[in-house]
């Protein structure tokens, strides 16, 4: 067992629970560091059990070795899952009440016979998660560097003519070219009025003259992601777009320089939103300022109006206002910051704004 | 509302309910035609409300037009959902078992107050979604065309010192190039041992003269998928390799002229898996013979030894048998195919094997 497996036991104690079934993806993989993908993982002091099907068994052999038992799904998993609960002797089992589909649940609980209780739990392994260490923070910023690299690289495509879609096929192929499994999402490359809408769907769309683009991209390195945002101007742009750049940028640096350990993430995001308000533009930003960033590209902390979270050393998060005019334009500017010991780092410094 | 909001009402009817929450994507955007992401959507006879955030209203507002009213999130979601239930008077609210997690059921039932009861259900628009229209043929048949000529772009590319990500990146650039939105799945290159895995994550590994290489992608086109593997031989390929492609390619021969309108789906796995048990090979052919494609990348029907569906003229499934030899390599070979009122019709049927 490792040390992360040894400190959810610990938080299993505590709850009183003698065991933990995990069903999220990125809580197995940081379980495990092993890429998970559609399998189930029983934690409990008696032992560790990975249930996994045909597509993954062998897979899995050779990177779960003195972690867990890897069982292969032949038949019903929600009856295998229960027998080795009852075999192990579990009394009280957590599940993930935020991932565990209700049918799941059921089948489960039925095949518990009563024996073992399914007890409802939320974001005990992400809690664990939210710090990161050493070598996680290490892989963010490899991320960051290829993304880094990528929006210098795709300065040089974007031009009048050139299409949404065709922007993103680039930034597809170099950040594989440069050490990306994956993009973190889906990229969205938003040009004039597109860039209103905070999620455009990169589309077809040809960039025009005298607008601006919008890119939102992040990659999937060894499984840790990055996620920048930045906007790019063609040609001359209008003295209002100007205006809300320089808006949008100042409410960052606002937001920016009132991280410290300690600080509530709520207080930050308000920062923003009140230099925002008095230039008139709150309404205008409608998503929160910021969310953490690591195994998955939104996990905690969140950093919104009615975000409870505390920054805390370790912790790597996105800061990125945005104002949205419909049918004209939008801007975001997004980087990502590690909360240290003294205040924060930003982890994407290095480019340009 | 639209026909296919209509013959939901009328299933929803026999069942007893007078409403709906849907939950899964994809089941959201066939019902609207629009490509919905974080979003619910509440159906009922007495009108369909659409629950989405700030960051896609704007965009729903355009394309949801005459099919739903939009509301905008802003606090709890779930206190939201069961207020508007509450408001249209429902008593019995169907919900997608297998989607909604325990958490969101939880929550969800208890602003309900025991007004309105929450009834489990399972596939009710994922058996709609089966039988595919013109239109949507249409698409599958666009993506299938993109697929396919990745293909023949990427066999250019295939040769010895290229990396497996390398390939993918290749990939991921042309298919955006020729009017693909999106990969539909990740991409797999698989080359030597590793395409003894099915499902491996394509790597730094170069490509090795007298091996196989595996590559199993598929395309979103307008949202529909398409989903196809070939196996690539470099330099001298030894008997074995020989010998296990010729019997994955008859296994393959033997399932697609056994399907008809009115087969069953396990039959139709069992002659595939059959043939491969003659010849010694079942055991290292692990998965499913094929499964539904449409908005999903797997949908229904399952052609499995278990499936229980019956294929019907309008579906379109994938044909995929597999031999897997842990430690040396691995063959699939992956069509699509659109069952017909006479048979079925191998839509990726040019494309080389």
């Amino acid at each position: 067992m490792n040390q992360r497996i040894i400190k959810l036991l610990g938080i299993l104690e505590e709850y009183k629970l003698d065991g933990m079934l995990v069903s999220l993806p990125a809580n197995i993989t940081y379980l495990t560091k092993y890429r998970s993908r559609d399998s189930y993982l029983l934690i409990s002091k008696r032992g560790n059990i990975y249930f996994t099907d045909s597509r993954y068994n062998e897979e899995a052999k050779l990177h779960l070795k003195g972690i867990a038992s890897i069982v292969k799904i032949n038949g019903s998993l929600f009856k295998l899952i229960a027998k080795y609960c009852l075999d192990l002797g579990l009394k009280r089992l957590g599940f993930e009440e935020r991932y565990l589909p209700y049918a799941e649940h059921q089948k489960i609980n039925s095949h518990l016979r009563k024996k073992v209780a399914l007890i409802p739990t939320h974001s005990l392994i992400e809690k664990i998660r939210q710090l990161k260490d050493n070598q996680e923070i290490e892989k963010i910023k490899q991320a960051l560097q290829i993304t880094a690299a990528a929006f210098e690289f795709i300065k040089k495509v974007i031009s009048p003519g050139v299409r949404e879609i065709e922007i993103d096929a680039e930034i597809e192929r170099f950040i594989r070219y440069n050490g990306a499994d994956n993009p973190a999402f889906d990229i969205i490359v938003a040009s004039g009025p597109n860039s209103a809408y905070p999620h455009h769907i990169t589309s077809q769309r040809k960039l025009e003259n005298n607008e601006l683009v919008l890119i939102d991209m992040g990659v999937d390195y060894l499984g840790y992601k990055s996620d920048l945002t930045r906007v790019f101007f063609l040609g001359k742009i209008n003295s209002l777009a100007q205006e809300i750049y320089t808006l949008t940028k100042k409410a960052q640096e606002k937001a920016l320089k009132s991280i410290y350990p300690g600080a509530k993430a709520s207080e930050v995001d308000r920062v923003a939103r009140e230099f925002l308000a008095k230039k008139g533009y709150a309404k205008f930003f409608g998503h929160n300022l910021g969310h953490g960033v690591g195994l998955e590209i939104h996990e905690e902390p969140r950093l919104s109006p009615k975000s409870e979270d505390i920054l805390t050393s370790g912790m790597v998060v996105t800061v990125e206002p945005g104002i949205y005019l419909t049918g004209k334009f939008g801007v975001r500017i997004e980087d990502m910051v590690l909360i240290t010991n003294k205040g924060c780092e930003v982890l994407s410094g290095s480019l340009d704004k």
